[in-house]
């Protein structure tokens, strides 16, 4: 038997990542904090976005106590939505056991009070503990049915990154590991900004070339403001970028996409907001983003379209429009 | 009336160039050495693959003729085949009137005996004249129903990539420049082997998360060789890296990631090669690249898997997971 391995949070991807690593022959345990999702959990131990043969074997426990949850863990995962975080880990610094070697937060995103990464305010909770970001490609019904999946690690603590990726490593999950934290941080935040223009180019009824155009464009954006915050800009053609990047702009499930493309065919956000089922960040991040360029100096044009159109400042093809008449420019960052 | 511009070659792209550029004012001249495509081109004014009302105006010329398609040309287009294009660039290199001012390449590809690139064995015919690279995602289908488009210039005499840049961008299209033309030309050809793979992946059955992590994991690797070679790494995360790769990966038109699809299915090169209408370059750069990469010494396993394919000295289920039972590593260049 391989370490255990605890969950906090129970949303689609802990349970795609449970039920994988349940799999690959680690001991697996879950809390989840919210009473009705505990009580969904008990009765189909599954989660409706993932595929119904996706089932939680005996095995694997589950419980809101987190305590119990916790015992001898020796990797500690944290999976709740971004606005959760803090709670979450604040309750669990508290009753963390001497097993654990890595906290790895998968949950994406940039506080947008404090403009700060979610790591660092979980590591603030956390003290002597490594805390490691696992980001990338990795949509949670194809992990679960077994598809190859490709993720990045990385800490401000590098060996705690290594060891988090040699342990996770097996069957379909291949993890690489960087030192890179900011670069892979911001690039799996920013990129729902830019997954949310492409379904934004879909909705209008524009073809392939445009979604490649708005995407590299928006790789470059985003790296732009990632080197003026000390990231290494070739971190975000990798794995947690263009990678992330891809899956969210091509695949169905992604809700950012959705909202995209709704706002694209003409509807308003609260009306978009309300066909969607669950929460798309990328609505929030866009408007994080294009105030962290204004205040580092940092051309984002896509960032500040997509703001004008969530705000209902603009229509979606005056937008592309006015990207296209933008004067002649070189290819830099 | 702005500017004449000269195609040289037939193809969808020339055409639907052709087309784009009469529209933004230009005149255009196409010349197209083969009869049978001259007689098509007269019968049909348009193209089999692009849409049905992409029909050239009667104000564009067309003619078996080279001298007279290039008489009074400010800008020619080079758009043939790889394979052909050293004897059409000599053949119009003795018919080059002084009004030109570039000669641009679309034609994408690494010559497979030399292993130059084709804007070098252009420029050598060409003493005085500067050639311009024009690549990025542009699906010809899709540029000349109105898609707004965006792609690259680039040139060893800079300031002529950004005349180009400058004269080109209007109507649907948008150019950047960049002074890099190793990474754009390398970036152009080698993208078509990471395409043929993400190809593979589909006709396999997998998910979006393996086909975003082997183009991805594919980027990483054509920029390791680019750099080896003294390209920007950057330029592999632009237009002509990233961006055509997606173009290429998802487009239903693309013959890179149809063959792909084929071999993933279990058929072989000759029945997949049949069943295709048309060159798929990407089966050919994959030789092109794996030998590039040990000569230089660098690691390309996807291209090496690929070429393994398409010898039919391993079945693609095989290869993936040898891919996957990699260990586990940094995410660097």
């Amino acid at each position: 038997m391989k370490p255990k391995v605890a969950f906090l949070g129970a949303g689609r991807w802990a349970l795609a990542l449970a039920l994988g690593l349940e799999r690959d022959g680690f001991e697996v345990a879950l809390w989840e904090g919210i009473e009705s999702g505990l009580e969904r959990l008990g009765r189909t131990r599954s989660h409706p976005d993932l595929p119904p043969e996706s089932v939680l074997p005996e095995a694997v426990a589950f419980s809101g106590n987190i305590a119990g949850i916790l015992n001898d863990a020796r990797l500690v995962f944290i999976a709740v939505p971004s606005t959760e975080l803090a709670g979450v880990v604040d309750n669990a610094a508290r009753q963390l056991p001497g097993t654990v070697e890595a906290v790895i937060t998968v949950t994406k995103g940039i506080d947008p009070e404090t403009m700060e990464r979610l790591s660092v305010r979980a590591a603030r909770s956390l003290p002597g503990v490594p805390v490691v970001v696992l980001a990338g490609p990795g949509i949670p019904y194809g992990y679960a049915l077994g598809d190859p999946t490709s993720l990045v690690a990385t800490s401000e603590d590098d060996a705690a990154a290594r060891k988090v990726r040699d342990m996770l490593t097996s069957g379909n999950l291949r993890v690489y590991s960087t030192p890179d934290v900011i670069g892979v941080e911001l690039g799996a935040a920013l990129k729902n900004v830019y997954a949310l223009a492409a379904g934004i180019a879909d909705g209008l009824g524009l073809g392939i070339n445009a979604r490649a155009a708005l995407l590299t464009r928006g790789l470059a954006e985003m790296t732009r403001l990632g080197v003026a915050m000390n990231a290494n800009p070739l971190t975000f053609a990798g794995l947690s970028g263009m990678g992330d990047l891809i899956v969210t702009a091509f695949s169905a499930q992604s809700r950012n996409h959705s909202l995209g493309v709704l706002l694209g065919q003409g509807r308003d956000l609260e009306s978009a907001r309300k066909e969607l089922n669950g929460v798309a960040e990328g609505a929030t991040t866009a408007h994080t983003a294009a105030r962290l360029g204004t205040r580092l100096g940092i051309e984002m044009p896509i960032a500040e379209q997509v703001v004008a159109i969530l705000d209902g400042r603009t229509k979606p093809r005056r937008s592309v429009a006015k990207l296209l008449r933008r004067s002649p420019k070189e290819e830099t960052l």
